[in-house]
């Protein structure tokens, strides 16, 4: 299962991180479970978890520097999970999660003109 | 802000998504509110959209042939707002996405080895 | 349906409000979605559309005044709703609440002492 | 801090656990960090740990008895957090929650008439 490339942002195509994750279901034989249905509660679930690092203080609190790196450690776990999921969400549903992105800001493009919401400091 | 550019898994990086929602955000000043907090809120309130689609049905309730185009497409806008939330929060605390999921991967390979786990159906 | 008595925190049993949310169900026969899971998605979901009224802003910006009358109404409405969805998943698995408050609450006195955690400002 | 009452549905009002819960935190001085916001985000926090009981199984894993007493202490835990934030919320901002309650099902009394939307097996 393991891949050589190291992934990054950068280098890396959302339909790449898609087939990692299946290899991995695939290699466990885990689709049953896997449906639509709970696959949204885990991606609410682990929504959740990331939320819980934020949970008591004020926005002056997360920064990396106050946050730490152990504590950016675990969020980069928790949203790592919610991608996860998301991945595999998408795919149970044949959903290309690019396009999407795609067609919404689309959508926001019209929603939100730049020069008529645009915040004023 | 129009992307000339067809995205979709197959040839779209994560970053050109990221950059694409920064584009977005940077051309409305929005990024006073947009805080790791509020945007980790964000996704958990998007993430709970995606679930209302599966509120009350069973599995076989949920194909995209028993959803149909239109309620797919509602899907399809709710799984890219999580994700467009995703890419904000990661940018907001320097997060690489695509390195994140490869760690957590590959924690899972060890806690879940394929031979062990494997569901024999 | 209607419930003659008006309810208030005052004089309103948690067993009344639970009764009162089980004969709208019957009433409807509506027991055979209301399965633990899917109620606990729907305290999820609900839960979610609390937090939409506090996505932005910061702590000074939520004070009953500032949020005005209609919000306040709406944020009534939401925390409604997840508590009828309560009800219904403390019944769907014979939950008594007020004694699992209660319980918790006796686990949280030791877990954070009150000589101990006091918070000095 | 004790209280000498043993709580239940049946003989305990709203406002009673309400007052419990708000005698822990005074005790501990802990209003500060409860805000509004910052309780929507524990209500959904939690919410979400009761779903994670119902993640991969369908309605028929889910009765007490398969349950088990063990888990459905964990789910009567959970259960319990969420109360116990959303009655420190409704204190937060002043709501009642049983008038609530209320003025919501009579609300979706007139939405879901029973006699138009009874489900007929």
């Amino acid at each position: 299962m393991a891949v050589d490339k190291k992934f990054s942002d950068q280098a890396t195509t959302v339909g790449e991180l898609n087939q990692y994750v299946e290899d991995f279901m695939v290699a466990r034989n885990w689709h049953r479970e896997r449906t639509p249905k709970n696959l949204a509660m885990s991606i609410a679930i682990e929504a959740a978890e990331i939320m819980e690092h934020f949970q008591w203080g004020d926005r002056e609190d997360y920064t990396p520097e106050k946050l730490g790196p152990e504590k950016m450690d675990e969020i980069r776990m928790e949203v790592a999970d919610v991608m996860i999921f998301m991945l595999s969400f998408c795919r149970s549903l044949g959903i290309d999660l690019a396009e999407a992105v795609q067609a919404k800001q689309e959508k926001n493009e019209v929603r939100f003109p730049a020069d008529v919401v645009r915040r004023v400091d």
